[in-house]
């Protein structure tokens, strides 16, 4: 059980807002805000390179912590800017030939949609959507029956979309892509934080994640883990000096671990924030936030229920804490700029799905976390 | 005129280091470590998404600041986590061919380098070192000999390399580059904010840099300036949300200015903060800080040239900020740490420099920036 009024009292941001957009960007707990802060300020007492030297530990710390919330190897962890040059560098990184099938989901995000299109219009790949179930998560007949046709080269999708509250069936997936042989890429951006993942029961070669999200790290800070065994065969797209050495004038060699994937120049104090946000999460323990995450989200798709008024959105038998609605007659963007001057922020979902077609065109995403309360819950009520 | 003691005052860590490693990472004045810390405290009081709207004004600045430092326009600049990925963004967009030519210079950054020859790799092209002058910077002879063979689809150099204290004649290369109607992409991550930057004046077509080292910016930032008429010819390797659209299942379109460069997760704080660092710049006045940092580094020199065991590397008939040498007998790496703990600052420049066949395989490395003083330097002097 989380002690809800300690964790609230450990979020300076609590006292401020009514905070429904977990799944934009979580008030982070002091601990981080202080780390990185602290970081800040010794970069500018004693320099930025010297402070990085000083900060090894925590630095280093970094790659323990997501090993151990993903239950991983450190070498399979890489620090990235963001959840997206994460997924990219996975991506962009897999030896695509023209012809090569990709097989994804209705409800992936819309970054990843463009870069299919990017890599189908510059290798020739071919982009294909499974089907998804009357739920609305992706089918496993469909994806089964498809793997089976062959040449497909990489299976990605989301594990929970960015705009409906639903779970994709990630490791039955995984499983699915294991049997077939085919490369599997999982987006736990939406994921990583309030559910518990564990990339060997997920089976999945490749995971991006965000900082800023249910990890309540900071901003510009995201990661990705890709499996140890695949790491040789995946160049990443950009190297620098601290992914390669440069050896003669014509030869260099990649790193063997998963930081090739990094640069070397980076937001040293987010790395230590979000080392500290994991150390968080992995002190309160990942079963108790997945619990009261999916507790509370259920929770408020009942009140809204009650409404005639809204309408819920969110599909799949398994749900997140994202809740999406709307509201007979008004306008989701304009309501959620409303819900934000009453100081319940919430946001708009993304109109640009283009994969699904049966998403509103655009719907307001309350998200919940763990030190949400049922008061929160019910101010937002009101506020509507 | 600088008042140096006023940016002195205005520079927390100047009470603490004496600090000679400004081609690392320089102290940031006060102002900016209170914007990004100010950052990030309102996106941990109000939320992340909602600071972001409320910070849209400074968010803004930062495109007309560097504008304005660079004698840009607005859509034509970038904000990008690093000066690498910067480069990159750049780099990797250009639609090279089997065969086209690659012209740098001996100094070429180490990851530039690498850059080259995974692009030599990937799709063939040929990687040229054009030679030097005798002063150590890029020959304006042999590269319009090169030019004139026809074939080359590229120049990039470094205006200011990491590991020498040569200033190259970018403006003069510039002008060859336009007369030989080929592409120029300048690397100014040493020079931006020691030396004058005028993008038409230079003649580049692309000018990447960062803003921890003489901007006296965050670390994790940097910024792509990409000329206006280019901008459509330059497919980003990346692409997300922020930089296209997504209009039907199978068709996008990438934004037309230099943001198609950038990806809309990012450090926020740490822009806000560059754009602080850029107007402290623009403030004191660029023409300023250049006269005194070319007066404090020749002055360094003519310090350690006293001495008769130490050898000063730094070539060109105009030089930067960067001051190099290695003392006899001694291991520079050896040398740095110790000045270090003598509360002196300074680096170790990179041992792997693969198309430089005179640089030293170490060498100290002492970078001098306007706030530093003429006792700064008496006591780098005194502590070897």
């Amino acid at each position: 059980m989380i002690d809800i009024e300690k964790a609230r009292a450990e979020t300076p941001g609590c006292a401020h807002v009514v905070h429904l957009n977990n799944a934009g960007a979580a008030l982070p707990p002091r601990a981080v805000l202080d780390a990185v802060k602290g970081h800040l300020d010794l970069e500018a007492h004693i320099g930025g390179y010297e402070a990085r030297e000083r900060a090894a530990p925590e630095l280093d710390r970094f790659y323990d912590a997501l090993a151990e919330l993903l239950g991983a190897h450190r070498d399979e962890i890489a620090y990235v800017e963001n959840a997206t040059r994460a997924w990219d560098m996975a991506f962009y990184s897999v030896p695509f030939k023209p012809g090569d099938r990709i097989l994804t989901t209705t409800s992936e995000y819309v970054s990843n949609g463009l870069a299919y299109l990017q890599m189908a219009r510059s290798r020739g790949v071919s982009v294909e959507v499974v089907p998804d179930d009357a739920d609305g998560t992706i089918s496993l007949e469909a994806l089964e029956a498809e793997l089976g046709k062959g040449g497909v080269r990489l299976v990605a999708i989301n594990h929970v979309p960015t705009h409906n509250g639903l779970v994709n069936p990630a490791a039955e997936v995984g499983r699915l892509c294991r049997q077939a042989g085919v490369l599997y890429l999982l987006d736990a951006c939406q994921s990583v934080g309030q559910l518990r993942l564990n990339v060997a029961e997920l089976g999945c070669d490749m995971l991006s994640g965000t900082g800023r999200k249910f990890l309540r790290g900071p901003r510009g800070t995201g990661f990705l883990y890709v499996r140890r065994s695949l790491l040789a065969e995946l160049e990443p797209p950009f190297i620098d000096l601290h992914a390669a050495s440069w050896l003669t004038p014509s030869t260099f060699e990649i790193r063997p671990d998963a930081r090739r994937f990094e640069n070397w120049e980076r937001y040293f104090a987010g790395q230590i924030g979000l080392g500290v946000a994991v150390d968080y999460a992995l002190a309160l323990g990942i079963d108790a936030i997945e619990a009261r995450v999916r507790d509370l989200g259920s929770d408020l798709r009942a009140r809204l229920s009650e409404r005639p008024d809204v309408t819920v959105h969110d599909r799949g038998a398994r749900r997140s804490g994202i809740v999406t609605f709307t509201v007979a007659g008004q306008d989701s963007e304009e309501l959620t700029n409303r819900l934000r001057e009453r100081g319940v922020n919430v946001s708009a979902t993304d109109p640009d799905q283009r994969f699904d077609s049966v998403a509103p065109e655009s719907a307001v995403r309350a998200s919940v976390h763990y030190y949400n309360t049922e008061d929160d819950l019910a101010r937002l009520i009101e506020a509507l």
